[in-house]
């Protein structure tokens, strides 16, 4: 649960749709470093975003609390995507869904390889994890 | 052309994945507010962002100089789909191409309503611009 | 209290400086609207920033959580001056202590006028906090 | 001279207090890089922000061009403050000006040392212009 800023606030008062990305960005990569030791910028591998999606359901604004939940969509061998939803406190359903590919490179090489055994348990723990179930982060 | 600022960058030394989408919401929002008479917060039809995508083919970084395409993919009859080139000073290939869809919408009923005459007339000049050209800002 | 995003930090791992203004921007107006019965964009008398500062004395970093306390250093007739500490989680001493100085203005002819005595009243609660104590946002 | 984004503007539709700190921060670091030999994140020599401060005159909103001035306010032994108009395109006088104040340190040991000659050089052409003046990015 984190509060969002007085900026993100654009002039119809809600929340710009740009910002989510930001709450999505930073959920996963928070998850990442905790729970599968990456550990930037000296990690031997790294998680390069290919691609990212979102959908809008409705709009929620400053000041409020922002309640997020996080599952793997999907478990390569060299990549994983992340579903991130984004609540308004208190809400059962979710204002906003969306998330990205990492593909995971070597630091050095940049070239793609097999997700470290590290980062593999920590992301499988998410792999089963209900569409649209919230986490306290 | 716009320069980028420095807390774009990440911890990487290149633009955050998520700094993108500002700029795509600004672009498509100057071409609607310069060429299709939508006025905000006082126009009586607004778009309504429901859906955004982002690919990333290859980083940039602060300090430089970004230079943004724009394109019409779909008009449909009360929504239209943009897609948005981002382009490295001088650069050919775009490292990054996004795009979202906008609902327009009744300013006070938010029903969903169809484009008024001069928002669709504005965004056919974009219909038929090629995938991957650059415009000037 | 609150967590910062990963697009906060620049290149080199830490907060940008430029990052925490809006910290304390937020947390000002939350405090306004809570407390002292501004209610944006519809109330009667808003408060124009009218000049702000920033001292930094440690850097804080993504991922982290943020602890804020504010205090109002200075309460004139018809303007307000904040102070705002910003701590790393558990931390006695500030990484960054900042302000501003709003002058309230009739939200209509944007003329300066004295505060409303709600805002006067919530204010006047947070004349007497000490220098660098923390309150939970 | 650089384009403002969307999600800068507040609920009052003007670009956000908090905004123009980073366009100071990205202006100064800009003229760094290009014209004092500084390129981060690899430099022997390193500018840690102590202090910044901002004064607001009159306020400015997206869409439109913003064009920014910058001098040396103050050039010391290790150290070096900056001050930074930005102007609304076309006016000869500054909607806000701001500043902050460096002092350079080794970027391994973090202690303070003489700025490097070709930092004090490239600094040295700014100490001259004049309060108020406009300059290209």
């Amino acid at each position: 649960m984190t509060l969002n800023l007085r900026s993100d606030n654009d002039l119809y008062g809600h929340i710009n749709n740009s910002v989510y990305n930001h709450f999505i960005d930073s959920i996963v990569n928070t998850y990442l470093i905790k729970y599968c030791d990456m550990t930037p910028p000296d990690t031997p591998q790294i998680g390069l975003v290919v691609s990212s999606w979102c959908q809008y359901f409705s709009s929620l604004a400053y000041p409020g609390m922002l309640e997020l939940g996080m599952r793997v969509s999907k478990l390569g061998k060299s990549s994983a995507s992340y579903e991130v939803g984004i609540f308004g406190e208190g809400n059962d359903a979710p204002s906003v869904v969306g998330g990205y590919t990492h593909v995971f490179v070597d630091s050095v090489s940049r070239k793609s390889m097999p997700l470290r055994s590290e980062i593999r348990e920590g992301l499988q723990r998410l792999v089963n994890v209900p569409h649209g179930s919230k986490a306290k982060l």
